[in-house]
């Protein structure tokens, strides 16, 4: 029996999310389906990140165990000649038998993207949130800044969330606009607060709570809006309250980017 | 009765192109529908480009006559809340009553996207051609050059192409590599030519035959792949033969940017 690790990137927006469920598409399934076509074996992937429902991943990690005799690295070839092209197969090796994608120490880096401007780009309404307000992302950035390190984040979870601790170590956030690389140049948009931002939200960390991320985004959304100051969020993080943050941003615009073994 | 002008952008991928026919969805014939809700007038928008099946737009223009006090500036608002989400209105004004979007002198922008790297990006995989091969996009800026200027193009269209003539003028093509905005830096992929290309391939022209970006950006990718010399381009113009160019890209990697009136 040999043990192989798979770098998998997804669109989540037609797939329940990463866990295998009775009756959905998901992306485990996925792999799980496209695994037996190719080895006969029934094989069950184990996921570094179970992303929920229509988040999408650059860079998520699957093992699995097989007797197959093709090599590691031209797994990623078979399988992206079975799977539908919204899942992909980026990178594939074999592992020592002790590897385990959730049980070792990883640092994990997430994408949050925002589109602003008075109208959504119709070929990015898949992958970021849209608003027509615009923001303030160098106070975004700042805000992000006092997230940063280990803290309780507790206000930054799913109220009745089911861990020992909600303690978490947040190794970096960086907020900025990127340049709209598609779409919007076409319109003659009027004034500056019109013109369309692309806002990337990147938060880096080893673990995170239930939803965390999109609340964290959330949060400094609104600061963003100047709707918080940002030496704010230091007060929702001492207050240890859900209702303190801001809200879940939708799970299409957030991007498992990569995982890296530490 | 006044004018109005739209800049629409748009995802092709569900639509069977601008324009309307009896039992496909079209650009052309949900704006019709959105306008009727709208207005309840029977309204039928002339497109200054008719874009084929799964093609996408950033600044497509559409024009029509209307009774509606709804003020110019004021309608892609009054649109965007009745049209589908891969519809959207930019921009809306009203414009003189002799206005009309393909009887007059524009500049129009068409961008090729085409992502290179052993897999495709599951997130850009309905709006760029994929092809797993490193391309020499220095090459094919270069011979794009070769097609600037008016030339008898009939070798980039389609073979029985029903136009008076098949001569246009091409005023600026440059292809150009951009930095993987999404994606495939999770993956650690391993030599230079596996490294993952977002090539943009845009032509500027004053009219265009039919499928000629298409066509172009399949000759220009043959010169990429080293198969075809950049100065090969010449003796493509010059054999006015549709079967001497490159192939047909797909749809789905094509952009109308936009539409300048000259």
């Amino acid at each position: 029996m040999k043990r192989f690790k798979l770098i998998v990137a997804y669109d989540g927006t037609n797939y329940c999310g990463w866990q295998r469920q009775p009756k959905e598409d998901t992306i485990e399934g996925e792999l799980n389906k496209a695994l037996f076509r190719l080895t006969g074996e029934n094989i069950q992937v184990i996921g570094a990140s179970r992303t929920d429902a229509g988040v999408h991943a650059c860079g998520n990690v699957a093992v699995f165990d097989s007797e197959t005799s093709i090599p590691g690295e031209r797994l990623l070839f078979a399988l992206n000649s079975i799977l539908p092209e919204d899942i992909r197969v980026m990178d594939s090796c074999q592992v020592s038998d002790t590897f385990h994608p959730r049980y070792c120490d990883t640092r994990k880096t997430y994408e949050y993207r925002i589109q602003t401007g008075r109208t959504l780009d119709p070929t990015a309404r898949l992958y970021s949130h849209w608003i027509p307000y615009h923001l303030d992302v160098e106070a975004m950035n700042r805000a992000g800044q006092y997230l940063v390190g280990t803290h309780d984040f507790k206000s930054f979870c799913v109220a009745k969330t089911q861990v020992k601790t909600t303690v978490r170590t947040v190794t970096a956030i960086k907020v900025w606009q990127k340049d709209i690389v598609d779409g919007i140049e076409g319109s003659d948009s009027g004034k500056e607060t019109d013109s369309p931002q692309n806002i990337v939200i990147r938060v880096e960390g080893e673990g995170f709570l239930y939803n965390m991320v999109r609340i964290i985004s959330g949060t400094l959304f609104k600061v963003g809006l100047h709707a918080w100051a940002p030496e704010y969020v230091q007060d929702i993080l001492a207050g240890c309250d859900r209702t303190l943050a801001g809200e879940t941003l939708p799970a299409k615009g957030l991007f498992l980017k990569q995982i890296e073994y530490l």
